[in-house]
């Protein structure tokens, strides 16, 4: 597939860039808000798209069968930030997807996005973001996956998961490593078509967590 | 702890009192409808008590530290006897076990009691009773824990677990003998206190996975 990697700049989104390159399975285009990380795209076998969430992108969705979004405004951005990226930056993708007819829609959005009720009041603003995200994609009629981790470390990936509809609020945590694995996994896995679930650290192998969804 | 067990003379009951007796930790109370179940259960290792659940049993609680509520109607009986045993046999159990101030209480429920609206029509009656019963146990006050497997299986158990808030609508089964383990186990896990989960076979320890809810 020709894939195309929202946020790929980001820590997570580097690491989906670089698993969908070296699966020689996929043609990868990396969308990056700034021009000084397309070297690096282009070193982990990525074509380069200098797009902005903020503004029109919509040619970046050209050519392409399947789009992973994984852009996120960080946690030292103010709730503006947040609403810009995470919610209408996502919202637009997805109206930009059923325009181009969009095969697959992988959302990296977050555990507790169901649960906002429980979670710390510092984290509500970002919830709800992902939470009205994901809402607008499972509307759209697009062919989607949603995948929601806990809490992301930089550990290394272990290939091991526990996946459920929901473990929030009981928590735990999951190297974006193994995130971006599910995300890259899920792309060509039937079973994960139109679902939305939470994945953190575990036991399984990831291929094995996504076959019995 | 002096523990009983109601429905011992079930087909999980009686995995539960068997591990009860062989742990070494626990008194076994076996509380059973049928006198021609007495012999199995102290050959189990457990001290009967003939009582009935739709009658009054509370001197079945008499100098108990713990209670696992395991009992049912069976899937061949009818609706009345659904309510009789699995809704109002549990209530009745929470305010004896009041009563009697019992210091654990650990409910045998079932995947799905959160998501009724999700669940097969001919499962309604079951869930909606088994939810009834949960949600008077969590507003008893007593120190309980609250056990939702997946399908049912007399398979031998295997130990590994995984465990979340909700599997369902996801679904999944479990071998008795699991289910079983993870009862015994809570009753003294601190982890498990105040807590309702659901379980199915999965690739984590049964230990393991209930130290991280």
């Amino acid at each position: 597939m020709n894939v195309l990697v929202i946020g790929a700049g980001g820590l997570t989104g580097k690491k989906i860039v670089k698993q969908l390159a070296e699966s020689n399975q996929h043609l990868v285009r990396a969308m990056i808000r700034k021009a000084e990380q397309t070297d690096e795209m282009e070193r982990l076998g990525a074509k380069a798209i200098l797009a902005d969430l903020e503004q029109d992108f919509s040619f970046a969705l050209n050519d392409v069968n399947a789009v992973i979004f994984a852009a996120g405004s960080g946690s030292s951005t103010g709730h503006d930030k947040t609403i810009a990226v995470d919610q209408e930056g996502a919202k637009k993708t997805v109206d930009f997807a059923k325009e181009k007819g969009i095969e697959r829609f992988i959302m990296l959005s977050s555990m507790g996005a169901d649960t906002i009720e429980e979670a710390p009041a510092s984290l509500v603003p970002y919830l709800e973001a992902k939470k009205a995200a994901d809402e607008y994609l499972i509307k759209s009629g697009l062919n989607f996956t949603i995948v929601r981790p806990g809490g992301l470390t930089d550990d290394p990936g272990t290939g091991m998961i526990e996946l459920a509809t929901r473990f929030s609020p009981m928590g735990g945590t999951i190297p974006r490593e193994d995130v971006a694995h599910v995300l890259v996994e899920s792309l060509t896995m039937k079973e994960t078509e139109g679902k939305v679930f939470e994945i953190i650290s575990g036991y399984t192998p990831i291929n094995k967590a996504l076959t019995r969804i």
